[in-house]
Formats: structure tokens, sequence, C-alpha cells
């Protein structure tokens, strides 16, 4: 009995049309990467387990997949966990490898092994895979591509001046016009903190902030009470949730609230230099905007934060992210590499264009001309032909059957190629090619030539 | 104690120039599969395990890479295999998902599940990577690609000319001139068997003709009587190692020995087909050969069968390969579809075209410009400039940190950034930039729009 195929839950198959869109998303990011300097590199699928385990918490040593070791895997196994039924336990003496779960570890791995073959700063890109075990739901998946590009080796602000300009030209490539580029620092973060006395609840006050979009200025309030926050201190940061109008405005708003905090204004500093360079250089299509509720990624960012929000049309999470890390290759024994990333969402990013229709027609387009098989002597005519137009850049092809006429011109038609060519007696005897146009129905009689020309 | 980083066995990271280089490779298979009329799909890393085990043979199983199942996976650990340490016994009840081992099976499964959604025939490709647990040595990974190329549901010989000629497009691309196509057919080894009255020993007599470059003719008659092979049987085959001279002459001496096998002369038939309609429409630069010890992957090949072999003058495996297996689908339940496929070996086409500096100098060009970075004024003043450029498509970068001009000319050495530009405060003031060029040290002065137009 045949099997009923299936893919396990969590992952896709792509379908042409699919691989196509998606790689004109991942073209035209890489295409920008590369004019902003960045140079690719790639990690193998698995890595060592010692090099993934323990960082990325404890739900993330949970969610990622482990490759079982080949072999008598039981040989080697922990007798004690294995007497215990201790699954937890077991893993590390049966399983040595286990799948890539982001692209910034194994990126921090590379750095560090390959440091001596490395110019600093290294500025790197990376488009690959990653895999986590977490639930299914809608729109998140097992496995899924990360485009990640990051410098290493420099403190620069330049960096994250180039970073905003690089996606605004990503996105202007993409005709995705209206992102707003979310820009926070973590300096104003701990500055916050240090002013209202409260830095060693930075975490809770940033996680509450964050949600301000969610659940209001109130709930923000209500979430900081719980968690220990006195009235005192709430009173103090009143003037966050009063923030509002330009870039340059909420800045001298910000003046006012940290001017007690070294770090706050250093912050303040940071964020003015960015936002003095975009002036300067105006951006094609995106809009830059501080947000001093975003905190993503607060357990390793050190300065910039950014986030990406797509039009406000379409009702959609972020599409990008990243900020300054500064300490990325310390982990694997490197110290005082300052880091700055930014990630494109790849899934989202393709939801957001199809939404709005922003998918070139050509970017599907394939073949663009069908050979009508009419038997093997008009076969081999209309073939010496096709090998002709592919030479001139055409896509053309040959229907390999002599089926019937109805059946290959539903062919073109469902593969939406938009003209075939009949060529049977009477046109080999002329040493000419009818060329249909398939939606209007016209037909036009062409040499070998005149047939190029009428295609291109 | 921080971890020193390596990678696991068998596995590779890719430098900024492999990663270039190979996607050199990749985007010229990819341009000619496209310029043919095939289409990419993309499948899961990981597929279920029953659609895996048991197609590639008891080695094949060995060698899938399992992954061990999330969470308490012992909980539904197979009770009698744990107790007498049977790791291979365990295995399917604690993994339930493996890696991809080669791109052919998952198609079929594609095919089989996607049948409504596909027009036939489909030609598609695939580039994705595959992983075997084999024992890592030189020139054989862990984890490689796979660039495929197929198409299911026609029997049309129009197919094998077609791929002879894609191999022939994708080779000249590459400028890697003087690969040798092999073809052979698989109803010519079985004529031979028929004529010989050894049918049943098929297989043994193929793997023996295999290795005639190997073992050279004295050492596959021993090997074919090792098997059995009457002396009669070897005498009737004796002209089988005197054929010789052009294909069309290989045929002829061909059809002679297969006169008695109605299925050897149906291959004969085959293979004069695609002859001719090569010579009507010659290759570029391969040359299309007749092999008839060529038996690579018997089990499942029906018709054709391919392998590409490097220029004579560089020692290497094939470099391609493929064929007509009659019943792709059949193992998920959809029978009689044929199919027909090649594949372009990665690894081994890099290494050639490495061997023979094919690589074009300008793949590996990155950033063209440079600009110094003399202090925060100037470096406004360039990052103007870079910004410029890079909207006309030049590829420029500014050196993040105001560092030592030596420190900052040594890095663009090193990375082979041809020039540089220096702007201080007189250029500034003057509206200038002074473009240097790294190998001439020749420096020159320019305005914005002047220096545009000399980097272009």
């Amino acid at each position: 009995m045949a099997q009923k195929p299936s893919i396990p839950k969590g992952t896709r198959d792509f379908s042409p049309e699919e691989v196509i869109k998606r790689n004109y998303i991942f073209d035209t990011i890489r295409t920008e990467f590369k004019r902003f300097g960045f140079q690719p590199i790639e990690t193998p699928s698995f890595e060592n387990s010692s090099t993934l385990m323990g960082k990325y918490g404890d739900e993330g040593d949970r969610l990622i997949f482990k490759i079982l070791n080949s072999g008598d895997f039981l040989k080697k196994a922990d007798e004690k966990a294995l007497a215990e039924k201790d699954s937890t336990g077991l893993t590390s003496s049966i399983s040595e490898k286990a799948l890539r779960y982001d692209l910034t570890v194994p990126f921090a791995r590379y750095v560090v092994q390959h440091q001596n073959e490395i110019e600093f700063p290294f500025k790197r890109y990376q488009i690959q895979p990653v895999w986590r075990a977490d639930r299914p739901q809608k729109g998140r998946f097992r496995e899924f591509y990360q485009c990640d590009a990051d410098v290493v080796g420099s403190n620069s602000l330049w960096q994250e001046v180039e970073f905003v300009q690089l996606y605004d030209a990503v996105f202007s490539k993409l005709k995705l016009e209206g992102v707003t580029i979310k820009i926070n620092n973590r300096k104003v973060l701990s500055g916050f903190a240090e002013v209202i006395g409260e830095q060693d609840k930075l975490i809770d006050f940033t996680v509450a902030l964050d949600k301000l979009d969610k659940i209001g200025e109130e709930g923000v309030k209500k979430e900081m009470r719980e968690k220990g926050i006195s009235e005192e201190a709430l009173d103090k940061i009143q003037p966050i949730f009063n923030l509002s109008g330009s870039f340059a405005e909420k800045i001298e708003g910000l003046r006012s609230i940290l001017e007690g905090s070294e770090k706050g204004l250093k912050g303040i500093e940071e964020l003015q230099f960015i936002q003095n360079a975009i002036e300067a250089m105006p951006l094609k299509t995106a809009k830059l905007d501080l947000d001093v509720t975003l905190a993503r990624g607060l357990n390793y960012y050190t300065g910039a934060i950014f986030e990406v929000a797509a039009p406000e049309k379409v009702k959609m999470g972020s599409i990008g992210g990243g900020g300054r890390y500064d300490d990325l290759t310390g982990i694997f024994g490197l110290k005082n590499m300052s880091g700055i990333g930014i990630s494109f969402g790849l899934d989202r990013i393709y939801l957001v264009l199809e939404e709005l229709s922003l998918f070139p027609d050509t970017v599907t387009q394939n073949t663009k001309v069908l050979f009508i098989n009419f038997g093997e002597k008009e076969a081999f005519y209309a073939m010496k032909a096709v090998t002709k137009l592919r030479e001139a850049n055409i896509m053309a092809e040959l229907y390999p059957d002599s089926a019937k006429m109805g059946k290959q011109m539903k062919y073109a038609d469902k593969r939406n190629i938009p003209f075939t060519v009949l060529a049977g007696e009477e046109e080999m005897n002329a040493g000419k090619f009818t060329l249909k146009h398939m939606k209007s129905g016209e037909q036009t009689s062409h040499d070998l030539n005149g047939l190029e020309t009428a295609l291109k």
C-alpha cells in the first residue's frame, strides 16, 4: 500500500510561483546588502550542540532541534538518565549536533573561529534557513529564512545611519512605500530607570513600557505598579507618555526627562547624531521615527534598537528589526567586539507585498513561447527554432509530445505562456512559423529571424 | 571558560569569496534551467521519516540524519528496544523526522501531494542542500548542495535531447570547454544480458562492465567469471570491448551485437534519435559520446543514462549525471509517471573551475571605492558622496572610524578595494574629492559628478 504523502507540521512546500516571488525579495535584499558593502558568508545547517545550547535561554534550548547520533547511539547513552527515563538528561549523550536556531550565534562562532582571516570591521550578510521546534500556528513556522546584515569590530554610529539607509533602500526597491523605521536606544531606557531610581527594575519597566501600543497608558502603569514601581516614580516618568511631535521635538522632550542621567543623555546624543545624518541625506520612501517604548531583545542590545513597521494600512507585526550589542563574540572568547545588525522578516514582507499587489507582473513570467508539437518531423523543425531562440535569451519550449492540439493549448494557457508557435507541414515547406498571441488570438507569420524579433 | 569554537566534521563554513564563487555557479545553472523552461520548487529540509526511510536501501537508511522528537521523547519510546539497548529498534519511536537525503524522493513526494495543482509535463528544478551521515573524507561532505532538473509526465525523447543541450549550455556559460556528456541506455544493457542469456545476472554484469575504465578488459572479464558468467557468454560480448570510433560507428557496432534483442534494439533506436537531433543542432562546446559501460544508478534508471566527465586535463570524477526512470512517483501511489532528470555536482564543478582559473575576476570584486574617514565633519561630507554613488549603483563604503590613515589604507588593500577617496578640510572647502587608484598610486581630483563618472 502506497503512503499518503505529507510533510511535517510547521514546514512548507513552495510552488514555482512562491519560489519565484520569494527569490524576488531575496534578490532585492541581497543586491542592496552588496551595494552597501556587505559580504556573504554561509555556515552549516547544524552546529555542535555546545555551540547553540545555553545561548537562547531555557525556552530556546527546548526549541532547538537536536539530531540523533548515527549508528549505535545507545552505546554511549547516559545510564542513569536512561534508567530514570529522563529525556532532558539523556539528550546530550545521544545527540551531539543541533539545527541552527538563528544566524546570530553561528555568526559569532564564525567570527571567533576565523578571526585571523577576517579584516575588521567585518560587514557580513547571511541569508539561510533556521529551525525552531515551536508550536506551529498561523504565520509561525518550524523552518523559515532569516536575512541578516551585521557589522562587527567598530563602534561608529555611521553604521546605525547606514542600516537606516539600508532599510529604506530595500523597501523602496520593493516599492513598499510608507514603512516606519522606529528607533530607540538602550541607554535611554537605562536612563529612565536611573532617573526614577529603579535601576534594578529596568527589565520589568521596559517590558511594561513596550506594551504601550497594546494596553495603553493606564495598562502600562498598572503593570508597573504590580511590579513594585512606586507612584513617585510613575509621576516622574509621566512626561514619557506625553512625548509627541517630530523626531526633534521628541528629542527635546526626552532631554528634559533625562537631564539627571549621564547614560540617558549619551543615548540622546546617539539618537541625535543619527537623526542629523538622515536629515542631511533624506530617505527615499521610509520614515525614521523615535519610539522610546521600543525594547525588543533588551537582553543583549546595548545601544540602538530598530524595528520596522509595515505601512499603516496593512495589519502586520514588525517586518524587520535589530540593534547594537556590545559583546557579540564574548561567549566564544573574543572580547570587546561591538556589533550591530538588522534582520528582514521574509515571510511577513511576502504577505505585505501580496496584500498590496506589489509583486511586479514580470516576476512570475517564465516561458514566453510554447511550440506546438505536430509530430516527429515538425518537432525537429520546431526544436531547431527553440534552440535558436534560447540562444537569443528568449525562454522557449517545445511541447514534448505530439498530443492533441487542445491539450497543448490548454497547457500553454494554464502555465500562462503568452505565445504559441504553430508550424505544420505548410509552414515547414515555406520556412515559416505561425505565431499566436494567446490572449488576443491574433496570428502572424514569420521566418525564424522575424520570429525572434517579434518575441523580443 | 569560553568554548573553543568549531563545527561538526563533514560540514563547512563558506567565506565571502567562496560564497560568491559558489553563487556564480548556482546563478549560471539557474539561468539556464529557466531558459529551458524549468520552474523552481523548494521542499522542507526535513521530511517525515516514513517518506525517506526504505527509499535508498539499508545503507541509505543508516546514512539518513534523524531528528530527535522534541520534549519528553522517552515517554513514547519503545520499551523493548530501550531495555535491550537496541538503537536501531528504538529510533522510529523517538524520531519522527529526518533530514533530506537527496532531492529526488522529496520531489516525487511533492508531485504526488500536489498532483492536482501541477500541469504535466512538469519541468521543475530544485537547488537545495542535502545531508548524509557518511564518513567524511576529502571531497565528501555531510552537508552539500544538489542542483537537479527533472521532467515528469512525458516519455518524449526530446527531453533527453534537451538535457544534453542543457548540460552543454551550462558548461559553455561557465567557460568550461571540452566536457564529455556520456550517454548510455538501460535497454542496451538489458539487451546485452538477454543476448548472452544471463538476464538474471544483469546487475552483476553491468556492475563489472562499469569498471572497465578502472580495471581494464581482463579485470572486467575476471569479475564476470567470478560472478558465474559463462565463457560462452563472454565470447558473445567480446565485441562490446572492441566498440570504437564515432558515435555513429559505435551504434553500428552495437546493432550487430544486439540484433537478437528487441529491447536492445529499442535502446539503440533511442540513442540514435538523440544523436540525430544533436547532430542537427550542434552543441556549443561539449561532446556527446556513447559509453556502453555506463551503468550508474541502474536500480531505477530505465532508459537513457547520462554522466558528464570534466575535460581530460583535470583529474576529477563525474561532474554531473542523470537518466530516465519510468516510475518515479509509484512509491507514493501515483503510477505511470515517467521521469527524467539530471544533476550538477556543485562541489566538483567548483574545484574544476578553480583548477583551471575559470572564475571571472569580476565575480569576487565587491566594494569599488572606500572613503577614508578623517573625522566627524569630513565623514559627513564623505557619507553624502557615498550615498549618491550607491544610488548610481557604485559600491561605495565609508571607513566607519577615523582610525589612522595607514590602518584604513591597509583595510582597503586587504579587501581588494581598487579605489580610495581622500577628502579632508581642503577638499571640503573646494567641494572636491581626491580619488586614489590603489594599484598605481595615481591621484586625481574631482567634484562629485566627476567622481561618479570616473568610477563608472
